[in-house]
């Protein structure tokens, strides 16, 4: 297996812009060479088959679409903060919005694992521990909420994402900024507690 | 254009078969005439077009997914209640559930959407449609919270339905009633209000 690795990832991010384009249907070794502007043949000498590409681009599209550190940091420093945490969703849709293809290859990787078991697997470990590194943050840090606050602040920004990326006219009347922040003030209400 | 109305139904849904199985890329005349065990060249005396065939298959998305008559009846004999609330999002839930491959088939259609403009404006107007329907139902009927509780309920639920159809792992140990019961809670309140 070749291991130049500016060369894996070049051709890691080559094939998330041809699964975000084509689906997961046309991910195949030749698109990625030829989106990479490589020679054919480049591709299969750096992944053993396709479910091992797949498992690169899983890990590649969770550290593109992690947080910034710098925000992370400035949690820790205000504890306890609605705004806070309101700007953190806001920043990480704009994230998202600034690198659509990331998501929707994302989107097809999921779409795909209903058809791969492996695949699954492989999808469903990385996504879990970032639900569970969220939660954990979002605990220890202070914020308002509970561990439902960020399971439901997880499932609706999903679901704001993919109505924005694919069908951007459904929600063409809606200030995404203040919904985001409406959404933020609700989840972190307890009302139970 | 051949006009057998149940011939036309078993077409089209028989394209969604083909779509949540196959993805966009799948979806062909000649693979919706084999599953629907017709002979070959039927579906394309059906449809004009696969522009044509996809807007149909949207529609009937629609169809299959809408609520059953008799919940709503009863939301309108029993306003204001949030328990009528958190049953209607559950057996939303479970609806879909049961109809994975017309619930997958609308987000391969989505992803398609991404690179059929056409078939952007197509899916749009339903969906737009169903979610001012729903805003217009709940705030008629007297149920509690606002505009922003429907749209967050209806991106909470898109949310859970893909997680628990593409990763179930990763919700695996949440007990999906209690958070549908939570979210909804949470989004009836209004704190500003």
């Amino acid at each position: 297996m070749a291991q130049n690795p500016e060369r894996r990832a070049a051709l890691v991010n080559a094939a998330i812009e041809v699964l975000a384009r084509e689906g997961a249907r046309g991910l195949t070794f030749r698109a990625v060479d030829a989106e990479a502007g490589v020679p054919k043949g480049t591709a299969s000498n750096y992944f053993a088959n396709r479910d091992h590409l797949f498992d690169q681009v899983g890990k590649r599209i969770h550290e593109r679409m992690g947080p910034d550190p710098a925000v992370l940091e400035d949690s820790v420093r205000r504890p306890q903060n609605l705004a806070l945490a309101i700007e953190y969703m806001q920043a990480l849709f704009g994230r998202i919005t600034h690198d659509r293809s990331g998501y929707l290859a994302l989107h097809e990787l999921r779409l795909e694992a209903v058809r791969r078991p492996e695949l699954r697997t492989t999808l469903t470990r990385p996504i879990s521990e970032n639900l569970e590194r969220d939660i954990g943050f979002h605990l220890d840090s202070g914020l308002p909420g509970d561990r439902s606050t960020v399971v439901m602040l997880y499932l609706a920004m999903s679901g704001l994402i993919v109505e924005h990326l694919t069908l951007p006219g459904v929600l063409e009347a809606v200030d995404i900024d203040a919904l985001i922040a409406d959404l933020v003030t609700r989840a972190v209400a307890t009302p139970d507690a």
